[in-house]
């Protein structure tokens, strides 16, 4: 895969990471002028859908084009609920700026496609016929690439497909872009992809865009290499390991006599409390040598317990990813759930303990257990050495691996607990973090408390390729490139 | 789905099971003189592979020919570790008996294929062109049939294809048909389809094949429909659904004050004795009769609070299967296996307090919790339903949802613990029963334990349902067709 991509407009930059070259563009306010000449013949953007991102990038695009003369406007479908909401925000049948969605795809030239995964599978057909021939189609995720490509079919051929995909929430990305206002460079990295490129114009008009809703970073990638490392890290660290890493330890802390609130406390807190906030400004290494001697012989015993045993579930998702049989599940699932919808996974023992945890929180006293630290981080390093032995860059691992991780989900569970965090994201990232939660919780259970409690070989290797591994260098570098304010301060109102 | 079917050679009867009809073939010694006349222009039937079943139906298939002049031919890989373990059992390359896998094949009328799944996918294209025009391909479950749906492929198109599918474990067939010699008609029962026919003899080959194995009754079903409820089945009550199920019992028994042995007791004991035994010898509906009133409140309750999450799982489980993911997977994961096999999941503290357990174990003292038969039939009967709506046979239903449970793998779990059980099974199944297990521990865990200790709705029309439900009657027809010998007696020496 080549990072390399040329821009007439917007300057590009060449970074290094560990010992590979890639190439981006920084954002910033500073360069708001320029769009215009980005979206050079494009009179209207449609923003279509009313889903966190699409109330987020709506307004982000409003704000940074207003005085150019193109119009930003929503489309929804007919009697939408969201419809009052979006009026609400300003954008109304009244001035122009709402409309029903294939009516505004069919006037836009380019359509911004941010329903969820299964709508816009299930509405590609129209989607795709209301398109003008030369229009462009934006994604900010490849799902629907890998529905089409389970289904041996294409993009329309007389379109441009591009995507640009934010790496927080929807509401981290209109929050940080309103403290850009007086922060230049506050605002949410992206990837950008050029999947389809008729007009000789996709590449400034994805700049354009990343530029437009705030980010003060902006990776290349391609769609299919988007869509594989997106949907595998939210099944993997991002949300479904951390949700079988907790329950699995809280049980074993329980079996060697903590109470609820202590168990609670040695999993959840550990991980989204402090040991995410050292990652986030200090890099992954801190964590170890954080530890006195004595913790950091537990922490290297739970890192060489839980290493393997997580690369085997993690190995298995990619390929599951990969050959398309997690888009195929989702697809399938959102037919059944018309008829049963999916319940709620918050409601056990152990989150009803951390509602009294966080309750009596006292932020600077939690500790972070060695063998809490040794096993999450033995995971994430398993998800990157994987992402990595797969192809995928740098930029994409250290985001889909760690930076989305610690400063963009694991300070909203902090202030939710993560069950609650899973049951409010996007319907393909639930079923994702349920059935494979499910699946590092046994496997950990199985195979690495087993090998803790009992016989256990030390993998000297291992543990060196640990603290030798380029990921260090490679999430300096990034830590760079991240916005110079604290994100996780602008999750709290969330949900 | 017509059931019907036609053979010139054995009789065909019709049996009535709940209101639909269906046509069986009743087996036995005394048919025996009847095979050379089934096997008609057959001079070699080569049994392929060493696997359990396959040596179980070498050696059937090579008492039931004796002197027909029809001989059985073992043919295994070059090197293969198993030649001794043949040679042993009288199958050598001195007697002619015994051969390097591809050459049997080309010499052989009839092939059956009893190599891994995953051996079938990768040396499909060997077997296929080593296999004479007109000659015909046995196989005893239909993964590779899915498998090559997957890839849009066929089977090729000048040969025949046919399966014979016994109910139950290789050594089962074996020793009950060893015991057939004194009591005529014990022996497992089996399916059979035709997929492709191109000689007009499939059907009296498959059979004659189901005869000569000494199965007591054979029933119709086709290939996808064979291989669909056999992959689900195994995912679901069978093994997955069973040891999800027992771990999450075991959990909540403690968190509820019992000790190890105790939860070990009322949730794995409970199932795999007498339930099991219950089930088997009168019936679902038994277990819920024998309880006192309270117990039968505390059933109706676990039942009703376990059905729905169960369903959920089992209609993903249906749709992974029929869509190919779960074929597919397996593929992966044999890919994956190369080089890192697959770890043993009996090692945790539950299944060690099993040791103890079994050890100290007085048989008619073993209570059947009715929180676990509730949670247990519950998820048995939404199986069921589940089949039934997809329109599977009732033959089928019974086969892969009650009776090899009871019959076959649950005494076998008895003896040596479900863990074990699950480590023993083919590779495909032991893939499912890793991948679904923890699902539905999850599922009760976070939705039926915690209706049950807190908020519960009642919701009488589904415990009727169970009630009235048409498979007690079928279960009790089937039942009347299975062999008159305890199946269970004669697992214990396996593994």
């Amino acid at each position: 895969m080549s990072l390399d991509f040329s821009t007439k407009i917007f300057k590009t930059e060449k970074i290094f990471l560990a010992n590979t070259e890639e190439y981006i563009v920084r954002g910033g306010r500073h360069l708001f002028p320029l769009l215009s000449k980005a979206f050079e013949g494009v009179r209207q953007i449609g923003v279509i859908g009313w889903s966190s991102q699409g109330r987020a990038q709506a307004q982000n695009l409003r704000d940074s084009l207003a005085g150019t003369g193109i119009q930003v406007k929503v489309g929804l479908r007919e009697n939408s609920a969201s419809i009052s909401s979006a009026e609400n925000f300003g954008f109304t049948r009244d001035n122009g700026t709402l409309g029903e969605m294939y009516e505004v795809i069919s006037e836009s030239d380019i359509s911004i496609l941010l329903i969820s995964d299964a709508a816009q599978a299930e509405n590609k057909e129209r989607i795709f016929e209301a398109m003008r021939p030369g229009s462009t189609l934006g994604l900010s995720h490849g799902f629907l690439l890998g529905h089409l490509k389970n289904l041996g079919e294409c993009f329309p051929n007389n379109i441009n497909a591009i995507a640009v995909c934010p790496k927080g929430m929807g509401p981290s990305v209109r929050r940080l872009y309103e403290q850009g206002k007086e922060i230049n460079g506050a605002g949410i990295n992206s990837s950008f992809a050029i999947y389809q490129d008729i007009t000789g114009k996709a590449t400034d008009y994805a700049l354009g865009w990343a530029i437009a809703i705030g980010s003060p970073a902006i990776f290349h990638t391609t769609l299919e290499s988007e869509y594989k490392s997106d949907i595998f890290g939210e099944r993997g660290i991002l949300l479904g390991a951390i949700h079988g890493i907790v329950e699995s330890l809280y049980r074993w802390f329980m079996s060697h006599g903590s109470s609820r609130e202590e168990a609670y406390i040695y999993s959840v807190e550990s991980i989204t409390g402090p040991i995410t906030k050292m990652i986030s400004q200090q890099g992954i290494l801190a964590v170890y040598e954080s530890f006195d001697k004595t913790d950091k012989e537990t922490f290297k015993k739970a890192y060489l317990a839980a290493y393997d045993p997580a690369l085997e579930i993690l190995q298995e998702i990619y390929d599951e990813v990969a050959s398309g049989n997690e888009i195929r599940s989702a697809i399938a699932a959102s037919h059944r759930h018309k008829s049963y919808p999916l319940g709620k996974i918050d409601g056990t023992p152990m989150w009803q303990t951390g509602i009294h945890v966080r309750a009596n929180r006292k932020s600077d006293n939690i500790p972070i257990h060695p063998v809490t630290a040794g096993i999450y981080i033995a995971t994430m390093m398993a998800q990157i050495n994987l992402l990595k032995e797969k192809g995928h860059s740098y930029s994409e691992i250290a985001n889909e691996s760690i930076i989305e991780a610690v400063d963009s989900l694991n300070p909203y569970m902090h202030h939710r607990g993560i069950a609650f965090m899973v049951d409010n994201c996007s319907i393909t990232a639930r079923l994702g973090a349920r059935k494979w939660a499910p699946r590092f919780d046994y496997i950990l259970s199985q195979q690495t408390f087993n090998a803790l409690d009992s016989h256990f070989i030390y993998d000297e290797p291992l543990f060196q390729q640990f603290l030798t591994n380029e990921i260090h260098q490679v999430l300096a570098i990034c830590s760079q490139l991240r916005p110079p304010i604290d994100i996780s301060l602008h999750q709290i109102d969330i949900g």
